[in-house]
């Protein structure tokens, strides 16, 4: 039989855990194995709230295995090193995002890509290479592996930063995969939630030319004003989305609800690239004829490799670009994802660990 | 009120043409533009027929304008050329396909994709720069402007050779674009039709592992000992299919009926390109998921530049590349157009019109 999460590691350590499909957080204690060599040891500060904690809390995707510490925006401080670690020294900030372990052996690992290792464990809800459970960031304490591990630089503030971890890289990545935002490129994003104000922000940063598309009207004068993009459709309005039609180079669509492709491929250039990085649970109309009139391509992308994260993370310090947050304590998680669950956040919760979970 | 064929222009032709959607063809006179300073006069000798010939006489895409003379795989020898002709002489193999003019001014046209102007002429069912009406190469000659015309190299056999102008090109282009064929690849090819039979020949030529993927069992050794693809997987046979998930790199699809993408989308690899080329006429279902987690694009391409259809040829001339044809006569059209329509043709019909075009 095996073991509660108490007694699976020889440290103790405390979190707040759904117990079943309702979702609701609650404190729980926890363990954490004992540092190895490879290991480092993080006090955690702060933990950002990702849209998909509030899937996993109420098993949305089937998945669930239950308690769930949730939690992969993760940013602390260091307070043990294993011998062999070399990247850092106790003190140093850093960051554990959606990963801690994959196989290190197939082609994506070798590519640095451990992101698309068909081993990739996740850093909550999954099983870790000794068997035991993986349990995130609404807790005190992580161990990790090195290798998954992300320095912060010195001037990077570390809760506005906590939300790069996850949804930083994950539209940081498929802007440099697929070109969006190569010089005098024009990008559209698709959303003005988590992902789609910080795809904002390095796309600006990167220099391109951006347009948000929203759903929503009164989102304008924050994307242009506040986040500084270039310009803004209203997705509902035909005559705006008429007069843009063949302009972009490439989207970045954040959108996890179903809607439909062929507006948005209507308003790509010949040969642009529509990239989905939210993933709707059914399958979406692809009209395939304007893919090939124009030779565009409809990609996906998930989060990035380690390597990647650290040149986002490095990328973002230099810019000064974090989050838009709204910090809550420990005892509000249950509230703030009420709020997300129907929008409600300015852009992106982040939970202030360390001055808030107590025993 | 606009002339007939016959008067639009002062050299006399002659034709086989569709006159209502029933599609069936029959003679039409008709006539070409005098020959201009940058014009060629080509005596048609072959013209292919391609399936959208047959859409376009049945009217399936609603902007069928009849008559119609169709044919836009088509060869045959120069009789004419004008004072600013530097490429061709008379007596010189050559050949005309998709289209007979763009604008010449846009970034397509600047960048040879002259296929992706947006104010593209094709040989066929449009309105030329002069109002009138292209009619294509089931027809005795043709008046074209030289920058749309192909040159043939000396060794490639004229018959077997008329279909590569759109079905050659059409797998070509994507090939080169998405990198389906870089060295080590390998490539999956959807459908063993007129597209996809000369996909598998240039593929192998480019040195990738080719596996035909198709409904029909009983194309199997043909497409292993014919055709020289390295193995055969049945779309319907899930155990094949389940064996072979995630090992290629890329998909060629030249399948325009409705089918599932997503058991395309599991047979590649991460990062694995699946390229429609046919063209189904209602949206297919797109699994949004499985894009994400192995970041992977759907995309679309049409035909290809003049430049690149040049290449196509000649690299088809050095690697004795041709279709698999059935010769017909003109007067057969007819029935190889309910053939066609059954699929009963391997691969492609091709009209000796020099030999069997009588007034």
């Amino acid at each position: 039989m095996s073991k509660s999460p108490e007694e699976e590691h020889p440290q103790q350590a405390f979190g707040w855990a759904a117990r079943d499909p309702s979702g609701v957080l609650s404190p729980l204690k926890i363990s954490r194995r004992v540092n190895g060599d490879n290991d480092i040891t993080l006090k955690i500060l702060f933990c950002g709230i990702c849209h998909s904690d509030l899937h996993a809390i109420k098993n949305d995707w089937g998945n669930s295995v239950y308690p769930i510490v949730p939690g992969h925006e993760i940013v602390g401080v260091v307070t043990e090193v294993g011998r062999n670690v070399a990247k850092f020294k106790v003190g140093d900030k850093a960051g554990v995002g959606c990963m801690v372990g994959s196989c290190g052996s197939c082609d994506s690992c070798a590519q640095d890509l451990e992101n698309y290792c068909p081993k990739i464990i996740l850093t909550y809800n999954a099983v870790y290479h000794d068997g035991t459970t993986t349990y995130g960031g609404y807790s005190d304490k992580l161990v990790v592996e090195e290798h998954f591990v992300v320095r912060f630089p010195a001037n990077l503030p570390l809760d506005g930063a906590a939300p790069l971890l996850c949804a930083g890289i994950t539209v940081y990545s498929p802007i440099k995969y697929y070109g969006l935002c190569d010089p005098g490129k024009h990008l559209g994003v698709v959303g003005l939630g988590g992902l789609g104000h910080v795809a904002v922000k390095f796309a600006k940063a990167l220099g391109a030319k951006v347009t948000v598309i929203s759903t929503s009207p009164n989102k304008q004068k924050e994307a242009i004003e506040i986040l500084g993009a270039d310009s803004f459709l209203v997705s509902r309005n035909a005559e705006q989305m008429q007069a843009a039609m063949g302009t972009m180079d490439g989207i970045l669509d954040t959108v996890s609800a179903a809607h439909p492709l062929l507006p948005l491929i209507g308003l790509l250039k010949n040969h642009g690239k529509l990239v989905m990085v939210g993933a709707p649970d059914k399958p979406l109309e692809l009209p395939v004829f304007p893919l090939i009139m124009g030779r565009k391509l409809v990609g996906g992308s998930g989060i990035g490799g380690m390597k990647e994260t650290q040149e986002m993370i490095d990328f973002a310090a230099k810019h000064n670009i974090t989050a838009d947050i709204e910090v809550i304590s420990m005892d509000y998680v249950n509230t703030a994802m009420e709020r997300l669950a129907k929008g409600d956040v300015k852009y992106r919760f982040v939970i202030d660990v360390a001055n808030t979970l107590t025993t």
